[in-house]
């Protein structure tokens, strides 16, 4: 269960990570806009691994076919059928680990769970899984740019212990993320962030790191009390993405230090709307967008799987050492970056598409 | 919409800060289970202003009546509504801020949303609104803990910039907890934390802080991918209690610096299972428990209002100064605990009952 | 589960028929809306028995309280609790029938599907369940009468044997539905249709009818293909009031005797839209409004609860007579009436702000 | 919205009638359980056209291939996605009906509700979308057969005014309705009605029909009181079927003649548990299954698709005659059999794993 989404603009993704296919089905998409493939497949590549040498080498191309509820290029209002043939099915390359769980992995708790589990990758909890998250989420967000000009622009922010120093959330763009290989839009720092990475390649160990997204022109009013609140829905979606380990919006943990007069972001006209001076509400009070940009960070553990050999135990509980022979990222963190954005588009849609119910 | 929570245990919250009254109704509850008022009116106390100095003056009793579900003693299997009366209300003391929306709270939002917003205190964005999940939790945890020996524990682990340095999560009781009025098991700073708190009261001031939780017991195979694996539930649950501003899971944040081979818990068997020898995974891996203790800590932040003026503006955008005259607490973070407990009961619960659908 | 109907106008009840109360939770209620309990009490009133020779003697004065989500006769957007006090418990009347399930009762079932049930009466299965139904469908019509002017009326088109000859569906009120006793708008089967009850009451019997309900002034385009078809979630609705055992919509059964080309219902221009000459669709096309009047068929067995000896065994499968001593509707379609209304304004009320979700 | 269909094991459809494909996205599928193409192809050649002169002239081959979920024969309890090509595309027969609505079609009213509709055929109001349901009908089927040992069987019992007079619904199975072309197991009315199929297609008409289902060894205490009865969800999930008008459980309509004391089934033992003597109830009692078979029937008007010309008015309501030119059936009725069957089986499996979680 739970591979469904949404509760108007409702997303249902499938696949294993070397199985036939993966790829979702959105229903909720509104009737009349304009959708095709080309708008899809640019947050498809930005997700693909085998862009630079920071990332794993495998090519996957990850081309989307529309497969119903889009004619003539204009959704139909219909289930929007998407579908990504796994190219590169290489099972072989984890037989060696089908006796021993991988530390911090999902193969112990997928075989607690289900009795079963995918003999090779990581079946649901894989990397791939997500793609169907993007086509979906490049969905949504297609509707928020269109409808409301929601911009929605998420970079790396932090890289094991390095952490951008200089970044404008209120001009950053996807173009001047994707200038550094790490989507780190602070140039020094980012070239650390590089050598960090490579070096933990080299080392076969792996690197975690902060995802920063915000999301600017999101219309007052969006965001449901009480259990769906909007803050409340962007952490599951955030915390649903494999690999993280944490979210806050706006001025989150270092906000807990602050005093109530500190911390409050008093109101101030802004044109014709109210507006707030500083922004530690992360645009959102009372679970509901006030209109200031929506801003969080997500956490993304090191990769659980890595080239080191490590001591372990494997099913029946005897010590063993397990050494990773697969081709794995040493950091998910760049290649993150538009799966946040993603599941963020989901949420805010969503949230939109419910508002409008109260509409005259 | 969106009060109502959960998918197999479901639960349906009500009601405004100075309405009637204020409840839920929890549907799914195991039939045949012992269930009393008595059951869930000590969370309810727990969470109740009044209890020290440090917390709101207002008496509010908060006496729970089961009105359906339960006879005899047991749960018939159907839907258990509980109702809590509002004693004291006064809405005279917010008349003066309804032309003023007040900072970093969701006046704003709410008339953005609705149109319409109660014309004192809170309304669904109160603290009162918590009760509800409170009662629900309880029975939740009842249940968790009748079958499978589930114990959650919550405590204050920061107020402001103060945090608890000793705390033994393994052998942490809510009795412990409580021994202190700011319920942070940790001595030396708790002293710290109740002049801390006491000189922001005297200031007209607010603190935030964060909870920390601990879930001991949790059957390994619970959460469901991909959408709703445990630790999305659970952020998703955090988030929508009021005033929170960030979740972590394990390592959260800080094991973003880590390395993947200093990250990875190794496998060891612990009795007739397998368990990890660290638990930066908190618990859960792949959105799924793996049986060890589920660890999570949750952001709060100062709350919005405070007594200290206020420069802001009004509904029309006109520069103005606020005074909250209210009664408030200075710092939510203790009453905050039960209510963390509940919602992680109510995650976990649901996760539980959604399992044994995949029982032989 | 299961409490809980609605997607983006959800109810949720609670009550056994002999606990301290029965009610329910409506969210999703459109901001601004005036409500109060007046608005309510009415369809309560025309449910309750005892309002005639013909139905049970119970006198049941069922005074609706509105908890939450009102303030000064106004929706506030947030869940709207009802709460509605048992007076009348006997649940002595009920003893003798522990070891016996009634026969076409729900005993038996409670019994195999939570191992436990409530000592009296029907619990969730009682006729009273169906009061939360009736108190949020009424919210639900003010609704759809303040925005659209849909007007829902339903009677009784057949007692038995009975059926009624001669109504005009496009003219017929409430006001002329309760008229006769018996809630059948055409006069000379409403008075058998009173001599049958009556004979059926004085031979300890009952008897079965069928609810005739039409809605007009839908708008058209309301109805979720596919699974939420507009009739499917008619049908749902219908078959989910105790005792109903069919559903019929527009031509129903008797429409599968005719041709297509006899069945099929012409367009025709109607005003400034496009109508049906005739209506055997019943007002919809592919599960969507088609903007003529919803007209459907509800199917009533006679009541289980009998004063007739019966023969059947008790829970040990022991050969038994059973003889009923409570005391009960010989008839329940008069009293199905508003429930069937209820039904229908719930449904028809979430497809009109789902699909407001379309709107731009 | 609305494509998807239950709570744990859940159903997602895809795919208009000519678009590249159709599917179904099954989520809550139980891991472990054998699983291939070859259990789902069978009831999709049932539901195919093209088999006999009865039904249409289309050659649709419907092949399914499984995208994900399954490995190595088994289900790993991940989503099950499957997809069927659309092989057969000539949106050119519907070009001369664009600016027509269909009479008692749904093109007016996807043109009211989306604003858009598919240029050619129904779209998703197409027979090509039951595809989606049966693969899916076809895994439920095979749980509920391999777990309880379910029987489902449908079958076609009126083709206008003849209706089959020899059925024994304790004995019938999908090899003898399968005897003859019309699905009907009685050979006197199989004929005529095959006759009165073959005249409806010579005279461009076309008949409706009624199909009875039966569910045996299906387990006591299925189905979730109250708004999830069995038999509610049964009728949405029959009303959810193209072209449908109606549903009966047990006695259905006719029932409502019968006095209670000759309505009722009296208990009675039935080897080790108890049963009824008689099944007015249709195996349901209080919306929960009792033991006893399900029975039920399902009312189809004549297809609205006719070669005869039809005066009836375009979209701007101006008065016009259509004959529609594409190849269509004169009668769904027998091809509709498995597609009861499907959605029977998608309920009672989501009933039977809800009720799992109660389960100790």
């Amino acid at each position: 269960m739970s591979s469904t989404f949404g509760t108007v603009f409702k997303v249902t993704t499938f696949g294993e990570s070397h199985g036939k296919s993966v790829g979702a089905v959105v229903d909720g998409c509104p009737p009349g806009m304009a959708l095709g493939e080309a708008d899809i497949q640019p947050q498809l590549d930005r997700r693909r691994p085998g862009q630079s040498r920071l990332t794993t080498d495998r090519d996957e191309t990850d081309r989307v076919t529309i497969l119903s509820g889009v004619e003539n290029g204009r959704c139909l209002g219909t289930p929007v059928a998407m579908n990504v043939p796994n190219r590169d099915q290489k099972p072989g390359d984890y037989k060696s680990m089908q006796s021993i769980p991988r530390p911090s992995h999902a193969d112990y708790t997928y075989q607690m769970k289900y009795g079963i589990r995918a003999s090779s990758g990581g079946g649901r909890s894989s990397a791939r899984e997500t793609i169907g998250r993007v086509a979906a989420g490049a969905i949504a967000e297609k509707f928020l740019r269109d409808e409301y000009g929601v911009e929605i622009v998420a970079w790396v922010n932090a890289v094991g212990r390095i952490s951008a120093t200089e970044i404008d959330e209120k001009m950053i763009t996807r173009e001047i993320v994707d200038e550094t290989p790490v989507r780190c839009p602070s140039a020094t720092e980012a070239e650390q962030m590089v050598d960090a990475i490579r070096a933990a390649k080299e080392a076969k160990d792996s690197l975690g790191g902060i995802v920063t997204c915000v999301c600017r022109n999101v219309p007052a009013g969006l965001g449901e009390p009480v259990f769906e609140k909007m803050e409340a829905r962007l952490a599951q979606a955030m915390l649903s993405i494999p690999a993280t380990k944490g979210f806050e919006i706006g001025s989150g943990f270092a906000g807990t230090r602050l005093n109530g007069s500190k911390h409050n972001d008093p109101f101030v006209r802004k044109g014709d709307r109210l507006g707030t001076l500083t922004n530690n509400s992360g645009g959102i009070q009372g679970g509901i967008t006030n209109g200031e940009p929506i801003i969080f960070r997500v956490a993304f553990k090191p990769p659980a799987t890595i080239g080191l050999a490590q001591h372990t135990a494997d099913f029946n509980g005897t010590d063993t050492t397990l050494e990773a022979k697969g081709r794995h990222d040493p950091c998910v963190v760049p290649r993150a970056v538009p799966i946040v954005e993603s599941m963020a588009a989901l949420v805010i849609a969503d949230m939109a598409l419910i508002q409008k119910s109260r509409n005259k």
